[in-house]
C-alpha cells in the first residue's frame, strides 16, 4: 500500500512539470547572467529565484482544465512571476517595506544595492511584456488582449494601486470591506489575472470566462487572509520573509478585524466557492482542485 | 516681410499639432487625478507634466515623413513619454541620483514621497505598454512588434542597462567607444526605437527602416554629447534640472574626453548626418529635416 494518496501524487507530477516549463521559459526570457552589464543581470535572476510560483501554477492548472496546449501558457505564468517578482524587488525597497529578508536570502538591494534593485524591478516588469510579446505560441490577437489584462491587473488601477493604499491605510483600521477592496487590488488582481490569462489561451466561452473568475477571485481573497494568519502566527524562518510585520507596521488585518478563527473560517469558505466554481466549468476541474487543496495547505 | 521664416513657422505649426496630440492621447490613457487611489493618480500626473517631449515629436515627425495617418501614431508617441517619464522618476530617486529638480519642478519623491516616486514609476511603464496594446487605431499585428520594440529598447539590453552602466561608470574615465556604448543604451536606445516605431505604423521597407535607424542613432548621440555640453555649460535655472552634475558625480562626458570645441563639433557633425539620412527616405523629409534642426538648436 502506498503512503502517497493517489491524487497528491498526481498533484505533485504535475506541478514538477509546470514548475520545469515556467522554469525553461525564464531561462529564455531572461539575459544569460553574464550578459552585459553583467551585475544587473545577475540581480535579476537573483530576484526570480525561490519562491512558490503559485501564481505559474494557476495560470497552468486553469490552461489544463481548459485544454490548452501548456505551451500557450509558457508567456502568461513566465509574466505573472515577472510582474511578482518585480514588485516584491521594489515593495522590499529603504523607501517601501525596507525589509532585509525575502524568499529565505538577503533581500536584492540587500544582496546588491538600491540602485540596483530599483533597474531589477523595473527591468523586470519589461520583462513580463516582453515574454508575452515575443512568445511563437499565440497569434498577435491573443497576445495584445494577454498584455491588455496583465497591464490592468499590475498597474495603477491594480496592484500598483493597491500598494500605495496599504501604505496610506499604515496605522489607519479599516473596515471589512476597504480591507477586502485593498487585498483585490494590491494581491487580488495579478493572482486572478492568472485565469483570465488561460482564459484568453483557450479563446474560452463568457460563462467559463466567469467561472475561473470567481474561483480566481475566492483563492485571491482566500490567500491574502492566510497571508495575515501566517503573518501573525509563523516565524521567520517558515515564512521565508520577517514574521509579525502587519502588527508592527500597525496594519489593519483580517485577523484583526475579525479574530484569527473567523480568518481562518472566512479563508476555508473561500476555498470552498473557488473549488465550487471550478466543478462548474466542463472540462477536468482535477487540477484546479488539487491546486485549492494546496493552497489552503500551506504553511508559508 | 515676415520675421518669421515660413520654414520655421511651418514647424512650429506642426509641432503645435503634434504636441496637442500627445497631451490628448495622455489624457486618455491615464486616470484622471480624482481616481482612487487619487494621490497616487495626480502624482502620475505631475510626473508628465512639462518637458520637451522630444521623443514623442519624433515619432510624428517620422510618421509624417512615411505618410503615416496621425492617429496611427498616437499610441507610440505617448508610450515612449511614459517610458522616458518614468525613468526620469526612478533616476531621480535618492538611491539613484538623488536629484531635487525637474523639468524646473520639485521631484516626484520631493513633491510626494519616496514610495509613491517608486509606484509612480512603476505604473508609467505598465501604462506604455497598455497604451500600445489598447489603441483603436493599428492591428494586434503591429502592436506586438511595437510592444517588442518598445520592451527591448526600455529593458536591460536597452535604457535600464545603460543606466546600469552609467552608474557603475562614475569615478571611471571611460574611452570614447566605452561612453558611446553606454549612450547608446542609456539615451540612444528610447530615441531610436521612435523612428523603428512609425517605421512599424507604416508597415515600411527594409531600406526606409535602416535610413530612419541611422537618423535616430545619429539623432540620439548628438543629443547626448548636447546633453553634456548643457550640463557643463548651462545653469540650473535654463535647465530646469541641476546643472554640473556629470562634473559633481565625476562622471566621463563627451566634453571630458574630447573637450568643449571637440564635442560640440562632433554634434554638429551627427546632425548633418542624420538630416542626410533623413533626405534619403523618400517621401517629405522636411519633419525630420525640422526636427534635426530644433533639436540642434535647443538651450535646454
Amino acid at each position: 500500500m502506498s503512503l502517497i494518496s493517489p491524487q497528491v501524487s498526481a498533484f505533485d507530477t504535475r506541478v514538477t512539470a509546470y514548475l520545469q516549463r515556467l522554469e525553461r521559459t525564464m531561462d529564455a526570457v531572461l539575459p544569460a547572467a553574464s550578459t552585459d552589464p553583467a551585475r544587473l543581470h545577475e540581480a535579476i535572476r537573483y530576484a526570480c529565484e525561490g519562491g512558490k510560483h503559485l501564481r505559474a501554477l494557476m495560470v497552468y492548472a486553469a490552461g489544463e482544465t481548459l485544454a490548452v496546449a501548456p505551451e500557450k501558457l509558457d508567456a502568461a505564468a513566465c509574466a505573472v512571476e515577472l510582474i511578482h517578482a518585480y514588485s516584491l524587488v521594489h515593495d522590499d525597497l529603504p523607501g517601501m517595506d525596507n525589509d532585509d529578508l525575502r524568499r529565505g536570502r538577503p533581500t536584492v538591494h540587500k544582496a546588491y544595492d538600491e540602485a540596483t534593485a530599483i533597474l531589477v524591478g523595473d527591468a523586470l516588469q519589461t520583462s513580463a511584456f516582453e515574454a508575452l510579446a515575443t512568445t511563437n505560441a499565440l497569434d498577435a490577437e491573443q497576445k495584445v488582449r494577454m498584455i491588455t489584462a496583465l497591464a490592468h491587473a499590475s498597474g495603477s488601477l491594480g496592484m500598483v494601486g493597491g500598494q500605495a493604499v496599504d501604505m496610506a491605510s499604515e496605522n489607519l483600521t479599516l473596515t471589512l470591506a476597504q480591507l477586502e477592496s485593498l487585498h483585490a487590488r494590491k494581491t487580488g488582481a495579478l493572482i486572478l489575472v492568472t485565469c483570465q490569462l488561460a482564459a484568453i489561451a483557450a479563446n474560452a466561452s463568457e460563462t467559463v470566462r466567469n467561472a475561473l473568475d470567481r474561483y480566481g477571485r475566492c483563492i485571491g481573497l482566500a490567500f491574502q487572509i492566510q497571508d495575515d494568519v501566517l503573518d501573525q502566527i509563523a516565524d521567520t524562518a517558515t515564512l521565508g520573509k520577517t514574521a509579525g510585520k502587519d502588527l508592527a507596521q500597525h496594519k489593519s488585518t483580517f485577523p484583526s478585524l475579525l479574530g484569527l478563527e473567523q480568518a481562518q473560517q472566512r479563508a476555508n469558505d473561500l476555498f470552498d466557492e473557488a473549488r465550487d466554481a471550478a466543478r462548474s466549468i466542463s472540462g477536468n476541474a482535477d487540477p484546479l482542485l488539487w491546486l485549492a487543496d494546496h493552497i489552503q495547505q500551506r504553511k508559508h
